[in-house]
């Protein structure tokens, strides 16, 4: 296919995309789920498991081999953007006010699911074509420990600031955990990654270039950005220039973890983090969250949808293994926050609440499992089991904390995710 | 190149023509130019007639040949995208008020240009490499005649919106001329396309379902989203589902006229204009915009600057060309329209600055020359004096607009198109 077909056939794709994740999403909120669950099951729907399986001919089609690169480049730039725009939205001083609970729930969080990973993955070595032929044990069991110990932080602050809690003890709390665990499930993350070159300069080089850029841009960049921020807070306005300038640096700075090897990802959200706050940064996410989230982000589903192969998961030893993970998964996250938030005197329905909202997956699990799956540490059975791990925990979320804490929705859209 | 690698140097891409564009925008804003030549010059400069020229290794690196599908496809999206945003913008009842003088003007200046187009074809066919090796004098006479009458209806109609001055004579006379004049000149363009098949029924299809989109959607596909109208004015938003639902329409339509090789922009152009007014319009436009002029645009005039070797006009005889050339598109466009309208009775004044106003060719020419050369009607050395032509004729736009009809600028952004 030559590059005027493949921009033909983009054209395509983006419009099938567009219509089954809009069509999924009408069902799931009609069904009381998120729209982030809804966008997950779409991206599975338009991968082998099921479109690819009906008609393979047709999704071959509609879903070359050709065009994956276009995908996966759109894709990474979608979720950059995205993830800058969450960083636009991460608030430090919530931390400072709930220090000790936001500490024990956050260091159960992760603690707890990551030695489980790490335990499943040492007994699963070498077994049924889990992970890669090149993979030590060593690299797995990290690997491992690290992918469960993730929280889907941008959808746990979705339901928190949709609800209206967000000053509330619980809201505190829920949005100060999520953002310690995250940012250290990352760290941890980084460093697993930066350990697979093997070289020690490479590792070096990643873990070095990470933390360098991380406390350049929260010390240095920040205050050269400062007056960026005082200039939209007098104009009331973003200036077109102004809006290119900032894109740019969230490119550099993808680009620049990117090329380290950490990740793209954790680039743009840092980046995000050091933006001035008030208006400006309500000025970027007014001009980039419409197409970022209803337009860029679904590709990047899609594209973790044509990786995944449910059918993949074939025996019943794999079917049993889906089940453990899933449950350690949720024990090792939901079960470990709630009880720790417990024993720091938190009450109860506060707890239950905030392990439901922990334990929920959502897309930064995808993001994560990509990677594996891209650098090679996991196979693609393993990859189809943990998608599926990652679709029950979000699934259960909205349900779940509509049950332990009944507040109704103070949603700032007035027809939220729906089709019309 | 890998998948991943190309997404990594996509970033490295994206910020550094963002960094680009903003720089010369910045210089040219400064020299009351206006935004989109400092974008065709900076597409330019980023190709091999400067960066490439300057250090080819760097150049190469920064965009290699393997990225060429990616970016052309991005290109094609923002390209759409923004036609559509242009299309949402039209305005049919101003082409009624002012009918005869419109009439005029318009086909004064598709019919001049197209023949001086035609006759410069004729007497340069099979010469100095000029066109395809495969294109007959018939096809190439036709190319020529059409891509000499465009006019940038764009830029012309954000200049009428930025000085205020839609509601004037002048104003609603060089909107209604340049929107018939554009319109037919992408009809001329989609027949002459259709005829280089060869094969009738290609020709046919690609005729017949051009026209038969364009006639349903004004006809059918109007009032079938009129309604969507009517809820975006009574909830005073638009849901995130209804912006992916337009999405999903503008990517379709892109996509069917791509497919039946008219061509992507005249979908979504069209789509824009059957698309409610009022509300809908402008929630649409306040969600696009910022991200589509400011991200994804730049990177199809980098795209065309990609492709634009000024070094290959390495002769006299091909330097005489690119005189002749341009004084022949101004000529027949500027002069012709300016004549016209002084014929139908206008103020000397207003002829001038209309005459200027539709001279500019802007981003259309950019386009069409793609177009030309993806097809292989035309060879290397006549795009790049093309593109020479396309950027005097939009530098000449701005300062002579400004000379003749003296208007202080009311722009609807404190600070426009400056970097910060």
């Amino acid at each position: 296919m030559n590059t005027f077909d493949l921009s033909v056939r983009f054209f395509l794709q983006m419009a099938f995309i567009l219509g089954v994740c809009n069509l999924v999403g009408y069902v799931a909120v009609r069904l009381g789920q998120s729209k982030v669950v809804s966008e997950m099951i779409a991206g599975v729907m338009m991968g082998p498991s099921l479109f690819g399986w009906l008609t393979p001919e047709v999704q071959g089609y509609v879903f070359p081999k050709a065009s994956m690169p276009i995908l996966f480049a759109v894709a990474q730039v979608g979720l950059s953007l995205y993830m800058f725009t969450i960083g636009l939205e991460f608030n430090i001083e919530l931390i400072r006010k709930r220090i000790r609970s936001a500490f024990a729930v956050s260091f159960a969080g992760i603690a707890v699911p990551f030695a489980l990973g790490a335990v499943i993955a040492f007994y699963t070595f070498g077994k049924m074509g889990l992970f890669g032929a090149k993979s030590t044990v060593v690299e797995v069991m990290l690997f491992m420990g690290a992918s469960m110990s993730i929280t889907a932080f941008p959808m746990l602050a979705r339901i928190i600031y949709e609800r209206g809690i967000s000053n509330t003890s619980l809201g505190t709390l829920a949005l100060a955990a999520g953002s310690i665990d995250d940012a250290a499930a990352w760290c941890v993350l980084a460093v697993v990654l930066a350990s697979f070159s093997g070289d020690a300069q490479f590792a070096a080089i990643a873990i070095g270039g990470g933390v360098g850029y991380a406390v350049f841009m929260m010390v240095v960049g920040r205050r050269l950005l400062a007056p960026l921020g005082a200039v939209v807070e007098k104009s009331k306005r973003m200036s077109p220039g102004m809006l290119a300038f900032v894109l740019m640096l969230v490119m550099g700075g993808a680009w620049f973890t990117d090329y380290i090897r950490i990740y793209a990802v954790f680039g743009a959200f840092i980046m995000g983090i050091a933006m001035p706050r008030g208006k400006f940064a309500k000025e970027l996410e007014r001009a980039l969250g419409p197409l970022v989230t209803t337009f860029l982000l679904p590709v990047f589903f899609v594209y973790s949808g044509l990786n995944t192969r449910i059918g993949l998961v074939d025996s019943t030893e794999l079917w049993i293994l889906a089940v453990v993970i899933s449950a350690a998964a949720t024990l090792g996250k939901g079960v470990a926050c709630g009880a720790a938030a417990r024993m720091c005197g938190e009450p109860m329905r506060d707890c239950l609440a905030l392990g439901t909202l922990m334990n929920a997956r959502g897309l930064m699990e995808l993001i994560i499992l990509n990677i594996g799956l891209e650098r090679g540490v996991i196979g693609a059975p393993l990859f189809a089991i943990r998608v599926l791990m990652a679709i029950v925990t979000t699934l259960m979320a909205t349900p779940l904390f509509n049950r332990f804490y009944k507040v109704a929705a103070v949603s700032p859209d007035p027809v939220p995710n729906a089709l019309l």
